[in-house]
């Protein structure tokens, strides 16, 4: 048995490689355990600032292995749902680097994604009904929110394939590449997020990814993460650099 | 009297046609009534797998008939109502044509519609502030979710008219098409539909269609569906005639 | 001391002028409450009708003071804290005029103003992460809505400086203006605002402003807005107008 993902770490970036090639990436049991585990390791590690989603081959993920869903047991949980829950957890950013093909959860994946960078070859499809399924990860709303309804509804009612320009359009992700530069692209906004302050970064990814509430509500429970933040020996030293003209004391930051 | 809306179904698809052409089909109470109850019909239907809503004459719909804001009593629920709530509650895909004016609800209405095909002369309006009302149909949620609230202030707040490529651009409509191609088109999306999966496809929009929430409670909701889904004859005989490269049985689906 | 934001009224709409250019209008403990307290006072009073937020000199706002930043206790509220509720609070059409830079605050209390027009050299900035501190005055929430996920993450995590064209492609504001023309641009829609039926328009706002829920509460919210609107000696004088062929008796109106 090989290994399907290549986790690393460097310089604060914790780095997911599905490595699958030959079934493009096809997610199995085995290897959305290993993302769930790599994710959620990573989350609680203060070294590891920033998580990266990456794939080596022609395409980035072809969803999720076809023959599993044939091998189930009814009642049983699917076998992406750790890897689900680990990636509506973390509190770390996730930067996606995408090229060739991203099917299925290949492409809801990306929804929980904060920035996701994709090659000119990339096209992103949602398969669901005309498997005779449905939405999944949470894609019937992140989609919905992300793309507005006339786009979410093409993708996932209508099945329409969606290219990387379109994408980039629409709000499916951040940015088209140049061909072969979606990872470079993804390593450096990773590293950009790596050396902002740590803890405003996690809070602020956190107060994003709530869903609506009474603007009152809102305000209420910005102003009391803003507050501690505020206290916090980084942000007054930050505030001090700015004011005094200087440079911060890295040293004091986080 | 007339007949002012025609229904017809073919193959699948159940049309609702508005023909009321010398008032620019504004909606009285009876079309109303004709309506609510066509869809009400065709939803509880297995053999009526998409509804479309089309019109004859040079204009969608200029919205209620004014006479009828006249005549009635205090406490009365408006005429539209029992067609707002078939709206609101319907599973089946909805599938509309626009050609020229679409006023009012004649624009609101669209905001239900899962696809909606507009040619190149047609322009929708909300001049309900004008009139000394407020938005209805679930307009002021579903067109600031659509449009963004920019260009829903606009439209809704300030009574601004919106052409048929700015509606495609900013997500109000699905696309344009030719001059006198909207129908066809909308007939050609309702084709592709009645051919998908039933149940995956109402279920499919019926999650699409939630309010947001949590998305643990979102993963939740989905993933019930989903695994139902799976489990049916109609996934599995999809699945395993994609792994054993076989065209699907089409008697063993929906 | 000299006043530093100036507040008038004309013709319906009060404007409050940010007027501390030689600090690019950055806020202070003093400005917000005169801002709280003019937008409350405007909002309570029938002859206001419109309130528009515009600032002297090069720049709109540089955000917070800083250095009052530095200066408070743990548990105190935010000197913005009165100005926000205000903002939130509000049922008064807001109309902005924006040059220069936008910065923090400058750029979170636009997003509560229905319509936002700048000028070319207008920047976007919201450097809450970099100064160690998270997202506030609801933009958490309202940027993701109005820009979506994949912008709002762009800015707002990233820190991302956003120009003019690109606010108005992606829904932070409502749209450019030439150079020096974004007063005009914001008293001329102001003008058309203070000229519209008042109870529908604020309540119109309101029902706009409304967090997401299930479309059978929005669609009863509205209707019961509605059927008092349509009751209006207002609404009736406007309809009948229009069925008379004639020009409303304005004296009528509102």
């Amino acid at each position: 048995m090989t290994a399907t993902v290549l986790v690393t770490t460097e310089q604060g970036i914790c780095t997911l490689r599905l490595d699958r090639p030959q079934k493009k990436n096809s997610l199995t049991r085995e290897m959305y355990d290993t993302l769930a585990e790599a994710i959620r390791a990573a989350d609680s590690d203060p070294q590891r600032r920033v998580i990266l989603i990456a794939a080596h081959g022609g395409d980035f993920c072809a969803g999720n292995d076809l023959g599993d869903f044939q091998t189930r047991r009814p009642g049983d949980k699917p076998a992406a749902w750790n890897f689900l829950l680990a990636l509506a957890d973390t509190q770390a950013p996730l930067v996606a680097a995408v090229q060739g093909r991203a099917i299925g959860i290949g492409t809801t994946l990306l929804a929980h994604c904060d920035f996701v960078y994709a090659e000119p070859d990339a096209t992103f499809s949602l398969p669901f009904v005309a498997l005779g399924v449905v939405p999944e990860a949470g894609s019937s709303q992140t989609l919905v929110q992300q793309l507005g309804y006339r786009r979410a509804a093409e993708m996932l009612l209508l099945g329409q394939v969606c290219d990387a320009t379109t994408a980039a359009t629409i709000g499916l992700i951040t940015a088209t590449t140049p061909a072969g530069a979606a990872l470079a692209t993804a390593q450096a906004t990773a590293a950009r997020l790596a050396a902002l302050p740590r803890a405003a970064l996690r809070q602020s990814k956190q107060l994003l990814r709530r869903p609506p509430e009474s603007l009152h509500a809102r305000l209420h429970a910005e102003i009391a993460v803003f507050q501690e933040r505020l206290a916090s020996a980084t942000a007054q030293e930050l505030i001090a650099a700015i004011l005094e003209k200087r440079p911060p004391d890295r040293s004091k930051l986080d």
